[in-house]
This record gives C-alpha cells, sequence and structure tokens, in this order.
C-alpha cells in the first residue's frame, strides 16, 4: 500500500503546522515522515515544529485570549455544536482512512473515536453556562463576596495517537469552552488524525489563533515541549500519554509552579468474584482488554479471578478469544484485532511476555510472534503464574495481554487490585451490588466499573487517575472546569472601614 | 526576659513530637532551641523529628486513616465544633503568651489568629454533609454512573509561623473533615503556637493517629520533608510557606507524580484610581501593608496611585504611618508594629530597601535601621522610585515595606499590577463599582478587593494564588474539600451487555 500510488487523496498531502490562523512549514522546512504502521510504509511527510514556531503559536494564542475569553457563552457553544456536527461528518470523508492508516484502527475503533469525539464537543457545549461563580455570606460587615470563575489564559495540551480523536478533542475542547486559547501538540505518530479536531472547529468558526496545532518529529519533542510548559505564557498544561514523559512533564511544571493535568498509563486489575455472571465477565474482559489490542489507558491487564470459578472463566476466556479476529485489517473484513503502533512496541510486548514465560509463567494463550506486513500484529496473549517479581506483573503492557490471578478472599481481591503504583480504573464483577459497592470503595482508582469493562467513559464523566503512575487532575465535565479555569475571589467593602489599627 | 525565670507555664517547658497519640521524644533525641525572637532568648527546647520518626507518624496515619475515614459526618462535626471551642478558650490560657513569646505577635495578631482558627474549624465543620457526590446521566443502555468522592488518605501538611494558629488550622481542618489523616511539620519557630490547634482537635476527642505533629530542626527539615513528600503511603502534600521551598516541594511532589496545594508568596499591588475614596484607602493600605509587619503573604506590598490623587495620598498615608506605635510589644501597651520573626529577617528587609535607595529610589519613611533588644523591629519604610531594575520591585518584602507608584491610565495600571510573577491578592480602590470590577477582572489574582485591605480573609473562601510564585490550588470552603478528596466513578451495568466485538 504505496501513499502515493493508492489515492490521490489527503493522506497524499504533506501536513502543516496551523499557527495564527494558516498552515504553514516549520520555521527550518523541517519534516518527519508519518508511517503506516501496518505496512511500514511513508504515508505523508509532516511539518517539523522549532521553537520559534512554538513561540509563535503561544504569542499568537495569548494575543487571541483576550477576544475569545469574551466572546459570549452562547456564541461559543454554537460553535461547538457546529463543530461537532462536521466532526461526524468526516465519518463520510476522510477520517476512516485516515484513522485506518495512522493508527491501524479497526472499523469500530474509528467509529468509537468519531462519535466519543462529537459527543465530547456537545458535551462541553453544554458546560458553557455552567461555569459560574458564587456569591459567599461573609462575616465582615457590610462586605460582598463574589467568587467568580476565569479562564486562565493559554493552554498547552499534548495528546496522544492511540485514541487520537478523542483525547484530542478532550484535550482542546473543555479548556477552549472555559475561555481559554490552546497550543496543541499532536503526537508524531498520527498528526492527521488528531488534526480532524483542529479542523472542524476551525471549520465551524473557531477565531485564528484560539488553537494552534504544532506536531513536530520525535527528536524535537523535548525540547518544544520544554519550552511550551516552561513559557510565562502558558499557564495551564495537559498531557495524556505515557508516565515516563507525564513524569518529565510534571518536574518542568513543577520547576515554575504551573499546573497541569496528567492522564497516564493504567494497569487496570478486575476482579472476578465467585458469585459473578461468568459469561458477562468473559464478554467485559475480552472487550477491555482488547479493545484497539490492548492500546487504551483503560485497557484491563489484570483479571483477578475467584478460586472457585477460575477453572470455568479460564476454559470461557479461552474459547472465547480464539474466535476473535486478528490480522491486517488493511486488507481483511472485520478485524477485531488489527496491528499495534510500530514494531518495536510489538516487540517490547513480547519481551514483556517472553520474559515472564522464562521466569516461570504459564502462556495460556498467544504465540510469542508478532505477524502482518510489518510485525505489528500480535495474538491475544492470557498468561497464569505472573508473579511480583517480572516485568509484566508492575508495568503497563499497552498490548493484547492478559493476566489471570486467582485470589481466595474479598481481602485478597483488594490487596491485589491496590498492588499497582497505577490508579485509572478497575471494574468488579458480582451479582451481589452491596458487596461490589464495598469493593468498589476500597480499590484505589479513578473509576470503577460493576459488571462492566474497565473501557469505559462517557463525555459527561470526571476521568483520570488519583494518582501516581496514571497521574492525577481529571478531564470531562464540570471536572474539567474546574482544572481550566481559576476562582477569583471579588470583594467589595463598604465605605469607612476601620481595621486593628 | 529569661524563659526559666519568667513563669513556670508552658514556655518552660520543652515540646515534644506527637506520634499515634502520644507526645515523645525524637528517634536520637535531639532537640532544638526555640528562641524568642524580641528578646534572642532560648524560651524552650523542641525535640527533632528524625526520618524515622516521620515514617511512623506516616505508619500511624495510614493505620488511622481507615476508620478515621469510616466515621459519620455527624461524628466528625461535632468534634471540630467542639475543638473550635476549645481553641477559642485558649485565649484565656497560654496562647496570647506563646504567640507573643514565639512570633512576636501584637495583641490583636493573637487575638486574630485564634478567632480565625475558631472560625475555620466551625466552617470547616460545617462542610462535612457537603462532601457529595453526584448521580450522572449515561448514554451507555441501563447503566447507573456514581461519582462519589472520596479522601485520599495520609495527608503531609507543613504550615508556617507568620500566622502560626489559623495558617495550621486551615492546613489540617479541610483535610481531616474529609476523612484523611494528616501528618503536620510545623515551623521551627513557632512549635508550640502551632501545636495548639493539635492540642484544641485532641482534647475534642480526635481519636489517636488522625493528627501526627513532627517539628523538627532547620538542618533536618530538609531530609524529612523529602522523605515525606516521597512516601507511597502520603497522597498529597500542602505547603504554606516561601515561593523557594515550595518550588522544591513542587519537584519532588512531581518526581513520583502526587498532587500538591502550595500557597506560597505574595507581592500584592493595590491601585488606588483618581476617584478612590483617599482616607479609606490609606486605611486599609497601612491596615493591609503593615499587619504583622507584612509578615502575611497577603500584604500589600505595591501601590500603584494614579498621579492626579499621587500628592494627597502621599501626604495622607505618612501623616498615618507616622502615628503608628512600633516597637518591643512585650514591654510597652498598644504597639500595632513589633518584631520580625529574626535579626536576620531584618536584614534581609533592609538590605532591599538600601539597595533600592542606593538605586535611586527615595525613601519617604523609615530610617534604615533595625531596633529593639534583638535587631528585630522595622519602622515603616515607604518608597517612590523603585524600578524593574531593582530586587525590591520584584520580590516579596515581607517586612513593613510599601513602595508607591504613579500611573496615568487604567491599562498602566493593570499592566503594573500584573508586572510580577506573583498572584495572590490585590485591591482596587474607586468609588466606580463597575470600573472597580472591570480592573479586578483583569488583574491576575487569586483574590481582588475592592475599597478594601488586601489582607482579607473568610473561613468561607477559596484563599491561593492562580500559579507562578504564589503557587496553586485553593485552600478554604468547597474549594479545599476539591482539593483533599477524589471523585470516584463508580458505573453499574446491566447483566447480558454486549460489546463492539
Amino acid at each position: 500500500m504505496d501513499a502515493d500510488a493508492s489515492r490521490p487523496g489527503i493522506l497524499s498531502q504533506p501536513q502543516r503546522l496551523f499557527i495564527d490562523g494558516s498552515y504553514q512549514s516549520s520555521s527550518d522546512d523541517a519534516e518527519f515522515p508519518v508511517a503506516n504502521p501496518m505496512t511500514g510504509d511513508v504515508l505523508y511527510r509532516c511539518s517539523s515544529a522549532t521553537v520559534a514556531d512554538v513561540s509563535r503559536a503561544i504569542e499568537s494564542a495569548h494575543a487571541a485570549y483576550e477576544a475569545w475569553s469574551q466572546t459570549g457563552p452562547s456564541a461559543r457553544r454554537a460553535l461547538f455544536l457546529k463543530a461537532a456536527d462536521i466532526l461526524e461528518g468526516y465519518l463520510q470523508g476522510d477520517a476512516p482512512e485516515i484513522l485506518r492508516s495512522e493508527v491501524s484502527a479497526t472499523e469500530s475503533w474509528v467509529q468509537v473515536n468519531i462519535a466519543a469525539s462529537a459527543g465530547i464537543l456537545r458535551e462541553t457545549a453544554g458546560l458553557v453556562t455552567h461555569i459560574k461563580g458564587e456569591i459567599v455570606p461573609a462575616d465582615r460587615p457590610g462586605t460582598t463576596v463574589l467568587v467568580a470563575r476565569e479562564p486562565v489564559g493559554v493552554v498547552f495540551a499534548i495528546s496522544p495517537w492511540n485514541a487520537p480523536v478523542n483525547l484530542t478533542a478532550r484535550a482542546v475542547a473543555c479548556p477552549l469552552v472555559c475561555g481559554n486559547t490552546v497550543v496543541l501538540k499532536p503526537s508524531e505518530h498520527s498528526p492527521k488524525s488528531q488534526h480532524l479536531v483542529v479542523q472542524a472547529l476551525t471549520e465551524a468558526g473557531l477565531p485564528a489563533g484560539c488553537l494552534q496545532f504544532v506536531p513536530c518529529s520525535p527528536e524535537r519533542a523535548p525540547e518544544v515541549t520544554e519550552f511550551a510548559v516552561k513559557h510565562a505564557k502558558v499557564r495551564r498544561v495537559n498531557f495524556t500519554g505515557s508516565e515516563r514523559v507525564g513524569t518529565i512533564i510534571a518536574g518542568w511544571a513543577a520547576s515554575c509552579l504551573k499546573k497541569c493535568v496528567l492522564e497516564l498509563g493504567g494497569k487496570a486489575p478486575v476482579v472476578v468474584c465467585e458469585d459473578a455472571d461468568i459469561d458477562d465477565a468473559v464478554e467485559s474482559i475480552v472487550f477491555g482488554g482488547l479493545a484497539n489490542s490492548g492500546q487504551i489507558c483503560m485497557s484491563t491487564e489484570r483479571v483477578l479471578v475467584h478460586k472457585s470459578v477460575m477453572h470455568e472463566f479460564r476454559s470461557k476466556l479461552l474459547a472465547r478469544v480464539a474466535r476473535l479476529k486478528c490480522g491486517n485489517h488493511l486488507v481483511e473484513k472485520d478485524v477485531s484485532i488489527s496491528g499495534l503502533i510500530t514494531p518495536a512496541s510489538a516487540t517490547r510486548v513480547l519481551g514483556l511476555v517472553r520474559s515472564a514465560v522464562n521466569t516461570g509463567a504459564t502462556l495460556l494463550a498467544g504465540d510469542l510472534q508478532a505477524g502482518g506486513p510489518n510485525q505489528t500484529v500480535l495474538r491475544p496473549h492470557i498468561l497464569e503464574g505472573v508473579t511480583r517479581g517480572m516485568a509484566l506483573y508492575h508495568q503497563e503492557s499497552f498490548g493484547p495481554v492478559l493476566v489471570l490471578i486467582e485470589f481466595g478472599t474479598d481481602e485478597e481481591a483488594v490487596a491485589l487490585a491496590n498492588d499497582s503504583d497505577f490508579s485509572l480504573c478497575a471494574s468488579v464483577f458480582s451479582r451481589d451490588i452491596t458487596k461490589a459497592l464495598d469493593l468498589s470503595r476500597k480499590i484505589r482508582a479513578g473509576s470503577c466499573h460493576i459488571n462492566g469493562p474497565t473501557v469505559y467513559i462517557e463525555a459527561t464523566l470526571p476521568n483520570g487517575g488519583v494518582g501516581g503512575s496514571s497521574g492525577y487532575g481529571r478531564f470531562g465535565g464540570m471536572a474539567g472546569v474546574e482544572e481550566f479555569t481559576e476562582r477569583k475571589i471579588i470583594s467589595l467593602a463598604r465605605p469607612g472601614m476601620k481595621y486593628a489599627f
């Protein structure tokens, strides 16, 4: 599949930076190649932003801030609703081709990405009249105290390739709706998928300067990112990505006392209790563990099963997984599990699995091999006997890997679930809702789903971790408004006040 | 004034650590001296916590967490209301003597500290039934979604000497009321003042382990603080103190992806418009700039005055300041301005002023000298002609220093007010409330007070900065609840759900 030969569409055109409302090359004309991970072929070349470009983008966003922050709520809402319709329309345009080619998205993953993104834009649009302040009773005589909510200024947003459209919509929608302007750095793997959000908002009428798009090559990313995070006119940072990079960004932000929202990795546990509906649990775990080949921060990674139902669960899970279609989604129909984002990623995941097997774990499913034209396709790998000494026990696999662990008591299940520095999400399967609620409260996570997959999010919900390797801060709903606005106390004293001296 | 000779009261007794509900020496029996800043005499010796002590305190707080977090709201409320009464009662006991001796608190500062602290405990008590979750409408068919609010676990709190009782009440009350347990590190200058809060809560019945008290010597503070901030069982950090230390703490917290609330310094500007009531402005600025000798994060440091009223304002301010009584509050009655916390502090403040004068600023009031028995008492220093090249223009003086700067237009006033990396608070003086509101919105600060002093806070209010040198995160009211709880999404799926594959 040669990009230039296949079709003369959007994927044969280079992607450029979008700064101050116009598409442009980088200041030094540098570009980097974006490849189709399934084939390894270069799809197109993308402009690689320099520090000078990002500096201009920040200045432009800063200049656009005053007018945008004062734009009335109805105008902002209308714009976001329009952008949602436009984005949804891309499903009939280039979006499926872009996502299929850039990030090996299956058909359902394309649908989910676009639908969820339109949902985020609509939900965020509805928040605009709920960014309210308060009047607070005051003890000081005659004093009126207001607590207003104000936007913060320029937000620097970094969003990843794995759910490229909706994680980008999430990174920019709430900051923008609150009246901030945004400089967006997409992943080097998926500039065009992520650009769809910029395009939809721009077509809907977002004024020039409000949303800047500054992709850059992986080599340049550290320098450019550090510059933006530390820039005095950047008031807040949001980042969705790896724990490793998130920790670096948190450090840069801390060095200049800047708040950030970090949604990092996960190692989501599920607890299958002895009274669980095993068929339901299997369905949820197959979806939660293997959707997008396990490349979701919320992916199920650890399956904790009560010993009395392990036999039944294991057989049903293996039978179900054996029926999944796994392969090259570019040439086969109805593929559920396509390839990972890079051959290196497949090598890393197989390395974790192989190391576990070499030190005593049992492989119940999976062949320890990468397939597909570019060695990115992994069959689901299911293991037992993974112990604390193994890297796979602790590290996020971010691939189609499930680890089964047996437990005897609820306390053991909670201890196992919490034996991780990740804290993003979890699930509990039980017919006893009281017990499930108890377990949900004891598991340390931002989300705990009862009888449903760990991969579950609605645009209304405050998604995020509770510190440690999953990061902190929340996207979504009013929690997002909390993150991207500041409270300002405004008090009015009456004349003639006297003080202590 | 020799501590041992003066009276056989609380100030002649050593202060010990309070760990797991019992007073104890440090693990290596180390102590440090606490001096009376006005006289330089050692008041008493205080146990100096080691890393081992802080480790035990954290483990004890962790062990106490489960029971405390499940204590019902009525019981928590009753306890805090009782503690407020007890703390208020200390005004008739040792509290005035402790604050006078440890931090050179004037009579009014003693009253304010205790009254504000009781107010914080009562206001926080009232929050306990408002720590509510939500039920969120969900698109996924048949799904119920709850968003609960949960405490976070052990909170490490560091509070300073300058308003030792109320900043300690603020550091521990909201975290505790939310169901967390707290390890408190007080300043080495004021262990006994800060311990009053621990004592009141303990007398009111706070269970052992919920609040630990671990003073330590300045030499040990970096090691002990880094250990606590990075401890895996410490889930959140709050710090009120200097920008320098706050930046270090933010870095430690970032390195382990932990959230923190940082209330750091200020360089509060006031804007005196041409239509201001000058007498009111003078009263507010004298109080806001000089209360507690300017040692308040909210202290007015920069006075921006419209050129048409500068003459009148300057004369009235100088006349008013000349009437203030300044001196040794231990021997004189009705002192408004007593000594700073250390002779080094006085030297630092005078250095900033002297350097400004030596490079062209004009001294309108003040004698460039420290007085009092221990060289800690500074008369108010008022300057004009302080420019951007001078350290005093940018740095927080944290002393009784006011800098007057003339402006011509509102835009100039806003630009001057925002020409600072601090962002804590500000004031605007004008009879035109519409204009004052406009200016308030344009000034970058967590609080802006119209026709009142920059030093103004109520227990209901979300006090804090908006990033940069003043830090981030908010104490007070429901904003405090936001900081010291986590949202947990709990979803309930219906049986028989089907997913994308």
